[in-house]
């Protein structure tokens, strides 16, 4: 029995972390109109941080929201176009909007036990023709069940698929299986699985989503996105036909929309370096690389060393005053590389 | 319990693929060096067809085997040093060199169901102190039991240690599972894993190939190696590490070879593009991959079906005048891309 997948890709909007949000309207519609010509179900566009998002605080984007969706919802005859917002930086003025511009699928994300901050909009999303998805951040950080009982919330708040984003990379294999199999269990709505590449294991691990019971899983272009870069979505989708799932897409028009992304939105296909290696092993948040580079560079003491230990203490993003604190730390411990 | 996996990094060798051959021996030092430092079991060397293939038909090699086994000899003061062969490029004069110059751990390789091609080269190691492997190429051309019973072979003649390459990274975790089960139900000598990364699977193929009873796995300083590349060796030790098995490589040491390898080897990391996703799912050798753009470049027919099309007929290196047949064949039917 073939069993359909979802594929959801991100690369006009997660992808916008690796090039500083700077993506310009030709880029979006070339990319948006080869994936609409390969049949991908969902284009998801905005700035990497989603609705409302664009600032100084975060990066300043090269277009308004308004002209990214428009840009996108032109270019798309048969995707559908997704958009994705994180409470606190989007609003429902912004979800309102978003929608008026033709956005199909409207993605809230929140931390991974911060699930009350999505109820609202969710909320606002039951009265609109737009299918809710509720997705958990920092997924690593919370047990199984804690997740499904999350995901559980999301979908009595109205979200129509939830799931899990794997922000660190930190997951193996066995890690998806438990987590997807827990809010398969716990939910009746499509789950979702996003992952990264810090381990390796995007692929491995997305397949391992859908052979638990995910029905949406994302992937972008040459896996474009910050760091180690996103689940590569031309790998995964050849790689889950010959597992036995559909997802409906052409695979020559794929590797074309792929061949695309990399000669005309990113500098070069994202890799894994070593720090990167290190942030997925320590389970940390990767916007915490180039605040941790600069204070563990002028402290002298190893980013390796600051990785770890804030991944022992449990950081999330908006706690960067911590890197601080560790780096006085181990300095003070005399934890100095030779 | 914890089990222990011995890793043999083909970086120096493997590697060589990416970059004409032409490594010199500063860069073989710094390379040998670091993983001196890190504690890297075996550091494989040499050109990228193995000993004796410098030649104008693979490519020259900017050193001599000579220089090359001297060099990194001289840069191991704890590693073992590995060379490779293909018999019909090197010869027994040339393994006696190189054990000569120091080489601790010989590997012989032939195509998957050729053993009988290694018997005397295994032979003549058996009188000699070096370990001695036998390695299959393009493993996912023969079943399951058909590699055991080749790795069989391989130890009446003499191997210390067999197992197989998936030399056109074909495999997912589940064909690997298979075959190394099958292998390590036949032998009594440690089974080897050597991976490709064309589906993005070469960790995940890995650990898989670890958990099924492979006692030796392969792993090269960011995957460097021709096309997509071979499995990311940095990445690949702590996966393994986290789940349950040991290296006894030292984490940052690793690291620190790898950021060495990434500023000193290579041009770039390798990437996995749309033509390796392509030629990983037919199952062809890529080696043609210049052969088929040519050919099929000048004849206006799409290289992704000339691909899949020497992968249903099961194509192996040396029978590059198929290409020739396959492009006029998909002419004649008039299979050009609109």
């Amino acid at each position: 029995m073939t069993r359909e997948i979802v594929i959801h890709d991100p690369t006009l909007r997660d992808g916008h972390h690796a090039v500083r949000h700077r993506l310009g309207a030709d880029q979006l519609r070339r990319y948006a109109q080869a994936c609409d010509r390969a049949g991908v179900p969902v284009v998801e566009v905005g700035h990497g941080n989603g609705l409302g998002a664009s600032s100084l605080q975060v990066g300043r984007a090269a277009l308004t929201d308004e002209a990214m969706l428009s840009t996108v919802r032109e270019a798309l005859s048969h995707s559908r176009m997704g958009v994705f917002m994180l409470p606190g930086w989007g609003t429902t003025a912004d979800l309102r909007r978003a929608i008026e511009l033709g956005a199909d699928v409207v993605r809230i994300g929140t931390h991974c036990t911060e699930v009350t901050l999505a109820e609202r909009h969710l909320g606002y999303l039951r009265e609109t023709d737009a299918e809710a998805h509720g997705v958990l951040l920092m997924s690593h950080m919370a047990a199984p069940q804690q997740l499904a009982d999350q995901c559980a919330l999301l979908v009595d708040y109205g979200a129509q698929a939830v799931g899990i984003l794997d922000s660190a990379g930190h997951f193996l294999p066995p890690d998806v299986t438990e987590r997807i199999g827990a809010i398969v269990a716990a939910v009746e709505v499509p789950v979702i699985f996003h992952g990264h590449n810090n381990l390796g294991m995007a692929v491995a691990n997305s397949l391992a989503a859908a052979q638990a019971g995910a029905g949406i899983i994302d992937g972008c272009a040459r896996g474009f996105g910050a760091g180690a870069g996103n689940t590569q979505l031309e790998v995964l989708v050849p790689v889950l036909e010959r597992m036995g799932f559909a997802t409906g897409i052409d695979l020559y028009g794929l590797l074309d929309a792929a061949d695309i992304a990399e000669q005309t939105l990113m500098p070069a296909p994202p890799i894994t370096n070593s720090l990167s290696i290190v942030s997925g092993l320590a389970g940390v948040f990767s916007g915490f690389k180039n605040p941790v580079l600069d204070l563990a560079g002028r402290a002298g003491v190893d980013p390796r060393d600051v990785f770890f230990e804030l991944g022992r203490r449990q950081a999330i993003a908006g706690q960067e005053d911590l890197i601080v604190d560790v780096v006085a730390e181990l300095l003070a411990r005399g934890e100095v590389p030779a």
